[in-house]
Order: structure tokens, then C-alpha cells, then sequence
């Protein structure tokens, strides 16, 4: 794969940088015109992504839509359903023009700039994707009102449950009885339905400025609870698609566990939280406080991947111990340039490995897909909508709000697909109606969240860095 | 090297971390195990690396040190010369116990988890430390005073060629009519001499809060100025070990190229600059002026790629282009937490890549070079010192402070080592020579800049992020 003369590219490059016409001759030749097509090929997907982001971010934002979807477009644009130049996923090319271009400049051949594409350059934007979205997850942790958040627990808690029992009862019965598909695909197709991304939920309601709303506490809680309900669910599926049986005592370890995660994040806020930012705050490095927790926001990822958990929920976690301590929102601004850059690229990410192709109606299996998937969809965001009034309070709540704040599957819903996929037992029709469903409850949850929100909606610019905002 | 069933890594890893228990018994176990072993690998490398950067970084400020120094001899601990966890080079392996512990923790196998460090992590940790040194440059562009640079100019350009000529002609003479150095192995090792690490020096001076008096600007301007004429120098020694002749074609077109890109971006700061801002500023994601100006960042450091320039000298011009706006206080306070995060990884990873064990006394190549080495580092010094005093002017100036500056070798010298090597003709003792005089300027220099600076020296908080600082 990578050349025997291949230098650690980008900090090679920058050392080589200024040999690039000697080097060739020298003895490094293949390593430095590696390491030039890698750093061209980075830059072309770096660039393409901020410009595409900002262009159909703007363009949203200007017909009066979230940013987000813009940024969902922009990936389509770019992905494997548009132009090929970010292809971020296991299979697919990167477009001929984009090689031939890189080709040109760098004087590197045809087959190490396609390997260029297809690792060093997904391994970066991947991990800055994912950087962006931890980086998000860290954010809202800090900013999420942990006294309203336990307060709301208990509603939170029902929401979750009923966000999963509704959606997963009436998909499965639906496309048995109707349908008459067999229990393993109904199995993963209804699954797929009680996901919950908490990244795009979050990052909309940020936008709109509800976040720290009542309903925007409640659809938060709810969305961390859903995907620990969603683990267990997906154990079910998997155990029942492996051999039939259901494999209680992981399912019940994996909860066990990220209940325990979730409460000691809630406790450590109260004593190790403030403690660890005084300690930090008394070191000389004036940066010691931002570094110091990014450490700890490490610990907790990794902690949250040992345990079973979905790593962007240590983040959170993170976020919520040391939320509440004084240095708090200079950490909030200290991650707005990282989240605007790298949670830029997370969200362009998403719409660039979604393969839209899978709407094809030339295709027999995308038309069977269609159907199934126009079903799954309606359960999908009906099934939601409907968990949002189980909230037992007498209180005046938006309960329509809550609702549609759980509808996005984004990210989450299609691990599902690819995991029914992964056990050989989903069809492709399937698979394509999983995916259209998670595409549809993306896209229109901006939609529907801007209108049920209306009534309370400022537009407020996110941790605005402008200088008007300062 | 990557295992078929490879999937995209941490936002893989993202998706797949609800999975750890189960996926290993569907289909994509291979490939979770190996996404789990990824995440903890680069969790490891860079939770250290910030640890240990904290901790060194505060024990040199406690005794008096720039904080840089302490995270150089983090480096050195975490690198090939000591803990081998963060082995960033070409050759070397991670420590056994590093691998035991991930393997432990992830279930991975062995080969797969030495893969992961060598490849993934080494990309990861190398490109945060390339995209450290880029914002850092960036940033200093930005806060560069333009009007300043130009008037010290010409004093910054025969300081530059002072301090080219002086140690390179003292170095050849030396090695070739004391050292009986064959003349390739004289040329390779006086052209390290004549190198000056723009990165080491302009944070150093930020640390001591003096890059903005007129000594800085001059030290500043002669850097950029010794970049170039580094890449010339480079240039005639490759070609006559090459082919004994001197490529002056390619000498002159590099030097042309980088002054039309130099002269050009001052050009910019006053036209395209203001107007690309304003362009920015008027669109509605309130992160439009951050990520358009990363935009630009990454088209500068490409066009310097392309003529052959470093592609931080692009950064630099990037930061030059856009400073004077009415973003530029918001850009500066936007870079300083990824300055935090990314250019402490860059200092470190230099002392990581530093091999130590060139000191052993044992080896007779060792002893040879360290002989060579006292000369070398002798001439290193005195030969830029001199260089300060060449600034013809009347004015009252520290020209001690000055040739100081000018002092650090840094990653530019090692480039320099490492083609020698690379040529075939420089031999082992004369390499570890070289390597010798960049750790003995790189680590003295801060120690000498910061004694003579002293008079005016106030040990300033550099874009202080915490609280007090606001």
C-alpha cells in the first residue's frame, strides 16, 4: 500500500517542502513526490469542503433554513452522490479529474495518488470529522444546565422510552403482517427506527437557540438515553440474527455500565470538576486549562469506547463535569474555532457517504426499497412525534417540539443499516428503504424543528466569533 | 498493511463504538477490533503528549525556562530517545508495553496494533503537528507589523545574508583545511549551519512577548528571508554531489519565484486582503470569516509547495495578507486555542523525532562526532551572532538580541542532516555532528535570547485563554 520510501507526510512534507525540484533526483524521489501529491490531495478535500459548506450553508441560512442542511448538501455535492472528490467511505473513487489534477501538480503517479485518496487523506478527514463532532458533544456537555437536565431526567427517561417502544412495535408489526418480511430484516429495519442522532439534534437546536430551553433540556436528555436504549436494542437484533437467542447478559452489562458512566459524569461535577480546573488554572501555561481538558476529554472517550458506549457520549460527558466551574466559558469559546472548522467537516462528512444513487428507479430493488422505505419513514417520524406527549407533567410544554427534536436518525440510523447489511440477513431493497428513511427524518427534522420552535425562535448566530459578536 | 476489512477509522470508530462486543462475532469484528485499537493507540500518543508537554512546559517556566524548551525535552522522553510512545520517524518501534496495554485493552493482535502506530497514528500525530506550525505561522503573520517588516527590511536582508555567509564560509573552511573533510561532507554540514528555524524562534520571542519590538521584526523578516536562501544553498550542495556542478537554473528560479511570493502577498494586505474580509464578514455563518481564512491559508501553503518554498513560509504570507483588517483580532484570538492544541504537539514531536542516542560515548562514529560537533555548534553561534551585527544603522538597536535569534537551528537544520544522509556521502560521525549542533542551538537559544532580551524582557502571557486574561 503505502510506498517502502514513504515519509510521515505531512510534517515530512512540510520538512521537504522546499527540496520539491531536487529531491526527485536525490534518493528520497518517491517519498517526496509522495509526500507532495499527499499534502495537494488533503488540500483539495480541505478546501473543497470549507467552500462547499459555506456556499450551500449561506445559501440555507438565506432561504431561511438551518446551516446544517446546507452543510448535509454540500457533502451530497461532493460524496459519492456528486462529484467524487470525498469519498470517505470503504468503497468508491475518487473522480478522475480530481487524480488527473493532483497528477498534474505533483508529478506523482496515477495509482499512488488514488492509494493517497483512498488512506492517508480518508484517515484525516475522518478523524477531523470525528474531532469536529466530539469537540461539538464536549461543547454542548458544557453548556447543558445540569440542574435543569436532572430536574427534567425523570421526562427525559419516559420520552426515550416511548421514542423507542412506539417506532420499533409499529415498524415490526407493520412490515411482518403488511409487509411479510422475514423477522431478522424486520428486526434490523425497525431498530434502525428508534435511533437518535444526538449530534444533529443538538447542533440544530444550537442554531435555532433553543438549546437551552426546557423542551431543548428534555429532547437532550432523551437523546443521550436513546442511544444507550439503542445499544441494547442493536444487541438484540445481532444476538437474534446470530443465533436466535437474545443475549441478556450483555445487554444488560452494556446498560449496567453506561448507566454507571452517565451518573459518575453527573457526580464528578460537583467534586472532581472544579477541582481539576483550580489545578489547572494554577499551572503557568496559559493554555493549561484548554489542554488539561482535552486530556480529560480523551479519558472519558476512551472510558465510553471500553464500556460499549458511542465515544462522542464521553464527550459529553466531559462536557458536563466540567460544566458549571469558572472556567467554563473560556472553554466554551476556546472551542468554537474548533468546533466551526472540524464539526464543519463532520456534517459535510455525513451527506458525502450517503449514497444517493440508492434512489435510482430504474432499479427493481430501489422501487421495492421506495415503498417500504416510504413506510418506514412515516413510523419513523410519527413514532417520534408521538413519544414527544409522553412527558407526565402538568407543565405548559411544547410537547410537538420534543418530539420532532428526536426525529433526525442521522449518523446512528445508518450504523444500523450497515450493520443489518453486515450480517448477510437485510436484502439490498431493505437496506435502500433503511437509508432513504434516515435521509428523509435527517432532513426534514431542520424543517419541522424551525416550525414547532417558531413560536419562541430568535436566530441567534452560534458563538458568534465575528468582531460585532465580541 | 491495513487489513481488507478496514473501516474509515475514528468516525468509524464513532459509529461502530456502541457495537465493541458484538461486532467481533458478525463481520465486521476484524475491523472493529481494529478501529478500537486505533482509537486507544492515538488516545495514548496524544494523551501523553499533552501530558508530558504540561509537565515539562511548567517545570522550565518554574526555573526560569521558555516553555518551549520544556516541551522540546518532552519530546525527547516520550520519543525515540526515550519512552518510544511516540515514535514519529521513519524507523522505530513503540514501546512493548505500550502495544501490550492497547492490546490488552482493545483485544487487538500485536502486528495489527504495531501497524496502527506506525501508520494511522504516525499520519495523525504528524499532520496535527504540520497544522500546529501552520496556524502558529498564520498567526504571526497576522500579528506581524507590516509598515515595520518593510522598514527593517533591508536590515533583515543583510542580517539574512550575513548570516548565511558567515557560518557557511567559516564552516567549510574549518571542516575542509582543520577536518580534512571530503568537500560533499563539508558543503552538506556548512549548509546546516546557515539554516534558522522560523518556527522555534518566532515562539519563543512570542513567549518572551518581544516579536513585535523592532529586534523581532528584524529577526522575524531575516528568518523568512533565511528560508529562502537556505533552499538556494540547498540547492548547490545537492547539485554537486549530484553531478559536481552547480544547478544555478534551478537556484535562480526558486529564489525568483519566492521573492514575487513574498513581494506579492505584501501587495495582497493592502487589496485582495481587506476586500476578501469584508467579503467574509458579510456572509450569515458567523464562522465565514475563520473558515474562509483557513481557505486562503491552505491555498497560500499549496502555491508555496508548488514553487517550492515551506509551506509554512505560505502560511506566514497567508497571516501577512490578511493582518491590518478588521478581522484580525478575531482571527488571532480564533487561532490561539488550535495554536495550543496542535503547535505543542509540533514542539514535542521535534524532540520526538530527536534521536539522542547519537550522544553514546561508546560508539567511535559518536566520538568523531562529537569533536566535529563542538566545532560545528561553536561556528553555529558565533557565525549568526556576528550576522546580528551587520544591521547598518544608525539607530540604538540590542544587535546582540538580534544574531541571538537567528540562532535556532531546529527542524530546518535536521532537513538539512537528513539529505546528507540521504546523498550517500555524508558519513555517520559528520550526521551526528550536524544533528548535535541543531539540539545544542535549538536548546540554547531560548536560554541566551531570553538573558538578552532581559532589559525589556516582561515574561507576558501569550494570548492568555484563561479567565483573568479576558
Amino acid at each position: 500500500m503505502f510506498p517502502t520510501l514513504y515519509l510521515p507526510p505531512s510534517l515530512g512534507s512540510v520538512f521537504l517542502a522546499p527540496l520539491t525540484p531536487l529531491l526527485a533526483s536525490v534518493g528520497g524521489g518517491e517519498g517526496e513526490l509522495y509526500a507532495k501529491a499527499l499534502a495537494l490531495a488533503l488540500a483539495l478535500a480541505a478546501i473543497s469542503t470549507f467552500i462547499f459548506a459555506q456556499i450551500f450553508g449561506e445559501l440555507a441560512v438565506r432561504i431561511g433554513l438551518p446551516a446544517v442542511l446546507g452543510e448535509l448538501i454540500a457533502g451530497f455535492v461532493l460524496g459519492v452522490s456528486g462529484l467524487h472528490i470525498l469519498v470517505l467511505g470503504e468503497s468508491g473513487q475518487v473522480a478522475d479529474w480530481a487524480v488527473a489534477l493532483i497528477q498534474w501538480l505533483s508529478g506523482s503517479d496515477t495509482a499512488t495518488i488514488q492509494e493517497i485518496f483512498a488512506e492517508p487523506v480518508k484517515i484525516l478527514i475522518n478523524d477531523y470529522a470525528s474531532a469536529g463532532v466530539a469537540v461539538l458533544l464536549f461543547k454542548i456537555g458544557l453548556e447543558a444546565d445540569l440542574k435543569e437536565l436532572l430536574r427534567v431526567g425523570p421526562q427525559a427517561a419516559t420520552v426515550a422510552i416511548a421514542g423507542v417502544v412506539l417506532p420499533f412495535a409499529a415498524g415490526f408489526f407493520g412490515l411482518s403482517a403488511v409487509f411479510n418480511l422475514d423477522t431478522i430484516s424486520a428486526l434490523f429495519a425497525s431498530a434502525a427506527l428508534t435511533a437518535t442522532s444526538i449530534g444533529i439534534t443538538s447542533r440544530i437546536m444550537q442554531e435555532l437557540g433553543v438549546l437551552n430551553t426546557k423542551e431543548g433540556q428534555i429532547i437532550l436528555g432523551a437523546a443521550v438515553l436513546d442511544d444507550i436504549l439503542g445499544i441494547a436494542i442493536l444487541a438484540v437484533a445481532i444476538g437474534i440474527a446470530q443465533n436466535g437467542t437474545i443475549q441478556f447478559s450483555s445487554v444488560l452489562g452494556t446498560i449496567v455500565s453506561a448507566t454507571i458512566f452517565v451518573m459518575a459524569a453527573i457526580a464528578l461535577n460537583k467534586t472532581f470538576g472544579p477541582r481539576y480546573i483550580n489545578f489547572l488554572d494554577r499551572l503557568k501555561n496559559p493554555y493549561s486549562v484548554l489542554i488539561g481538558s482535552i486530556v480529560f476529554l480523551y479519558v472519558m472517550a476512551v472510558i465510553a469506547r471500553l464500556i460499549g458506549l458511542e465515544e462522542i457520549l464521553g464527550c459529553f460527558a466531559a462536557g458536563i463535569v466540567l460544566g458549571n466551574t469558572k472556567a467554563t466559558k473560556t472553554l466554551e469559546k476556546a472551542c468554537d474555532p474548533l468546533v466551526a472548522l472540524f464539526a464543519t467537516i463532520f456534517f459535510v462528512s455525513i451527506g458525502a457517504k450517503t449514497d444517493l444513487t440508492v434512489l435510482n428507479l430504474a432499479n427493481p430493488e430501489s422501487r421495492t426499497g421506495l415503498i417500504i422505505a416510504a413506510f418506514l419513514t412515516v413510523i419513523a417520524i410519527f413514532g417520534k412525534l408521538a413519544a414527544g406527549y409522553f412527558v407526565f407533567t402538568k407543565e405548559k410544554l411544547n410537547r410537538l417540539a420534543i418530539g420532532t427534536g428526536m426525529v433526525p436518525r442521522g449518523e446512528v440510523g445508518l450504523v444500523f443499516a450497515g450493520l443489518g447489511a453486515a450480517t448477510g440477513a437485510v436484502s439490498g431493497s431493505i437496506n435502500v428503504a433503511i437509508v432513504l428513511m434516515v435521509i428523509v427524518t435527517t432532513f426534514v427534522a431542520p424543517l419541522m424543528l424551525r416550525k414547532v420552535f417558531a413560536r419562541k425562535t430568535r436566530q441567534v448566530k452560534m458563538g458568534a466569533i465575528q468582531p460585532e459578536g465580541d
